[in-house]
């Protein structure tokens, strides 16, 4: 097995890039690299791994048999955005999947999370997922996240270790220090069915996202599935934006769909026929009426920060990595009490196009 | 203004191939040329010209007012395909919208239309979709095609002669001969929109697909406009092959659909979401099924034809013009009184894949 690359490599390579928040530069990796995954961030005395890719399967009972040879811990998938939280020169720092810094979450990190954790373990990593109504990124929030932004812990790494710490020390850690975390529903027989089928339908009622499945033995390897609820909830959400994004997104999702109908049994069926057409419809039809009074098809997002610095970091943050497909414009920052509230709004050039030709009866050609 | 092009100058500028079928040899046109539309047919001694693309609206009122300046007539749009039908040295063809000779068509004309004005109009050509239940080439019909199929005359062209006749001619020549037609609604005043509504209400709960209006003044400026109903009925029937379409032919008819409702009102929005979300999930439930019974998923065509020799030359056309989404497999060439019925199947290898990989809990990382 060849050696992980160090910074040179990667530098010479271009798999990396510099990067820098405040004093603290590294490097942060582009795709992945010999062993290391994407979003990994090298600094010069160490490394934090990044978060690899799960995959998923999309039919419960062979995807189970087929991935696990023994139990499985069943964790909450939460619908947020995936961060790893470690601590270097005394100062906490949030990393985003592609391994920039977040100026938002590593701002809100005194909220979210309490440190003490950290003193008594400071090579640790925190893996976790941000959600909440008020995230500079998702537009959806699970049902349980009423206001701003909440914190759930699913995993604990640490630096310069590839891998995860065993759940049986997870979850003493989580317990000392009162980790805020996702789900626990406890390990289950890969060959129980029943519970399991029972544990989602549960989770499905209750608007969840659904669960990453975590082996006991070995390497713990995960695999994710998610509920129908899920499937349309991403659609309702996303419709509005059905030229822009890729449209495998809509089609995996109404495939998903089909196979979770096709193993749960049709009982279903009449309600999610209704569902999944709503939620393009009702989404899209927001669209329009948005573009008919404003002229411009955009959502508004709010998130409140405890330093005004840390603002204007995500907004030049934003607008530097924005694409053609969206473009930031920002709205306020105010002060309100001792936050800092930010708006800006994410404006869709391609929709905005097609509807202002549509709605004035322009012609398609198809 | 540039002269048309003729067959030397099509020929070395790589815009059309030599096509024969039978006796008959002429160049047919791949893209537009120079004002001659895609699938004009060049023969030695004349051309026969491509029938042109029509436009749509997807918001009627502004369509009809941005559209038309004056009165326009309602025909109804038949969900089959077009073809050309015009006579060559004493014998009848039936041209495709891409300029081949359609061997099923040309074999059924004896069935489908009385040639005797042909006799009387020997430069007419004959514009008209096919459809119904067993065509080589559709996967649905129209819901008042019961069996086989049948022809409808929408427009009259001439020999060397771009533009269609006026409608008043047309008119005419289908009563005085009995040629068989789309539904031929009348002229509307532009401005009548609750009677043009109507006029698609009713059609969208006869299962129609909608209308094509064509301006009275002028050269009879046409543009399309359809019915719910039949954007619905498209997923319906191609959502088993959701991977290979593109992905536009989904999202464009679910645009559709939203902008209909935002004209048409909200008392259908409840029938309209169940019956989107039922059409992707039944089709794609169908392909599921079907993979898990035979582990392919296709679809059976049947079609008859007067002569044998003409079902042998629509399967060699078909098997030399599938690419790689879509496999032809023969099934069955059998006499059934006078006619000669083929079976056979279109299967679609990228939906077998991705199946095979699913149901056997594989994973996806998306």
């Amino acid at each position: 097995m060849q050696p992980e690359p160090d910074i040179r490599e990667v530098l010479e390579r271009k798999k990396g890039r510099r990067t820098s928040y405040g004093d603290y530069d590294f490097v942060r990796l582009m795709d992945e690299f010999r062993g290391l995954p994407r979003g990994t961030a090298l600094f010069d005395h160490g490394k934090v791994y990044g978060y690899p890719r799960i995959g998923r399967f999309l039919t419960l009972q062979q995807g189970l048999t087929g991935h696990f040879d023994g139990p499985v811990w069943a964790e909450e998938k939460v619908d947020g955005y995936n961060v790893r939280i470690f601590r270097v020169a005394d100062r906490l720092l949030a990393l985003s999947r592609g391994g920039f810094v977040c100026p938002f979450t590593t701002d809100r990190l005194p909220d979210l999370l309490d440190p003490a954790v950290f003193e008594d373990h400071p090579d640790l990593v925190v893996c976790a997922e941000v959600a909440g109504p008020q995230t500079p990124y998702m537009e959806g929030s699970p049902p349980f996240v009423k206001e701003d932004v909440e914190l759930f812990v699913f995993d604990l790494m640490r630096w310069d270790r590839s891998g995860f710490l065993p759940q049986q020390q997870k979850h003493r850690l989580v317990e000392r220090y009162d980790l805020p975390t996702v789900g626990m529903y406890g390990l289950y027989d890969h060959h129980d069915l029943p519970a399991i089928q029972q544990l989602l339908v549960r989770l499905n009622e209750e608007g969840r996202e659904g669960v990453v499945f975590k082996e006991e033995a070995g390497d713990g390897h995960r695999v994710k599935y998610v509920t129908s609820h899920s499937s349309v909830a991403d659609i309702r959400v996303t419709a509005y934006n059905i030229l822009d994004l890729p449209p495998e997104y809509f089609t995996n999702r109404i495939l998903r769909l089909a196979l979770f109908l096709e193993e749960q049994g049709l009982e279903a069926a009449g309600k999610l026929n209704h569902d999944l057409g709503e939620a393009f419809l009702d989404g899209l039809m927001d669209a329009i009426r948005q573009y008919e009074a404003e002229q411009k098809v955009y959502r508004t997002f709010t998130c409140r920060f405890r330093e005004k610095a840390n603002a204007e970091r995500l907004m030049e943050h934003l607008e530097g990595t924005a694409g053609h497909q969206v473009q930031i414009r920002r709205r306020d920052l105010r002060q309100e009490g001792k936050y800092w509230v930010l708006e800006f709004d994410r404006v869709y050039p391609g929709m905005n196009g097609l509807l202002s030709h549509l709605l004035s009866g322009g012609l398609v050609f198809d």
